[in-house]
């Protein structure tokens, strides 16, 4: 199930959205099997919750979500903390000696936050076999050693092999940051259709 | 020419450094083509010259070597604003909306600075075949075009094929950022024996 603010509101639009893909609505009529709900629906459904909002909303969707849905559940953060207030690319607005992902860990203390798949652009993200078969890197931050495992079995299931786990939350300062070095890749190579290959 | 400080005074030193290598003075006897001077004595005899310096001493070093030598040349800099003053792993003195290399460009602004190698432990940065025959990615930022091609031929001349040209001078901006993750790594890893291929 998919979450948004005012289901009403978004299956009403008839726009093509930022990028020019047809509206939701369109789409979700090819997708049986995917509802559309509130964010507390969605996250009441979900045996698992990824927050894939943009990170400046990340925190009051998942206040939207409520407490009731996310405890206990793993919490997949794929959000970065982008401002683009300040023109582009984009700065942070949180980093370094915090994170987004700390900052929702800090707000909801029992869902069992794992930061991952933020480093990538989202086609990549369920189908990294798209790039070098698939032959490149995905990291993990979070505290819990059991969710982190669960989130590797679903990564594996699209096709990851190379997992590596960075250790607690905290360490979602180091993958967010390293948006700054990507943002101006995606400037470089005049594409997102990249990632990062740890070699060692 | 290797610069410091205080020639004299780096010579009289005789216990191991930090990483339990033998004192300078030892090694330079093993390094006949190679001279030691004060910082600037090495600038003025480089046609290029390299800051190797602690990010948080590199502006100071830099304005001992002195504009009369650096004007005109290529300053490639490799260092990184790490702070070590609020525990580990460092953060970053400056970031995000500036960058070491821009305080550098600013403070000597006939210098023609190039970012590189900054994102790579020092024993891969003369050396990249010592990991995955070289196939992994180093970044070049500045202002430029010509002092780019130059460090790039150098990179070449080092075994570097993947050198990346993210562009001006504010997208070290990235690449300092990037020392996030790479600390991170380090961390998980247990070794600093690693680097990041661009995967595209």
């Amino acid at each position: 199930m998919l979450g948004t603010r005012d289901p009403a509101k978004t299956l009403a639009r008839s726009a093509p959205d930022a990028y020019g893909n047809p509206p939701l609505a369109s789409w979700l009529k090819s997708q049986p099997a995917l509802k559309l709900g509130a964010f507390a629906d969605a996250a009441g459904h979900g045996e698992l919750v990824v927050n894939a909002t943009q990170g400046t909303s990340s925190l009051e969707a998942l206040e939207k979500a409520g407490e009731a849905g996310l405890n206990g559940k793993v919490l997949i953060d794929v959000s970065n903390p982008l401002d683009f207030s300040r023109g582009m690319p984009p700065t942070l607005f949180v980093k370094d000696s915090d994170s987004l992902a700390e900052q929702i860990q800090r707000a909801f203390p029992k869902a069992r936050v794992v930061k991952t798949l933020n480093t990538l652009n989202a086609a990549l993200m369920t189908d990294p076999g798209r790039l070098a078969r698939a032959e490149h890197s995905v990291f993990l931050s979070g505290n819990d050693p059991q969710a982190k495992k669960t989130v590797a079995d679903l990564l594996r299931s699209f096709g990851w092999k190379d997992i590596i786990d960075l250790g607690d939350i905290t360490t979602a300062r180091g993958t967010e940051m390293l948006l700054g070095v990507w943002l101006r890749l995606y400037g470089a190579l005049n594409t997102p259709e990249f990632n990062f290959k740890v070699v060692r």
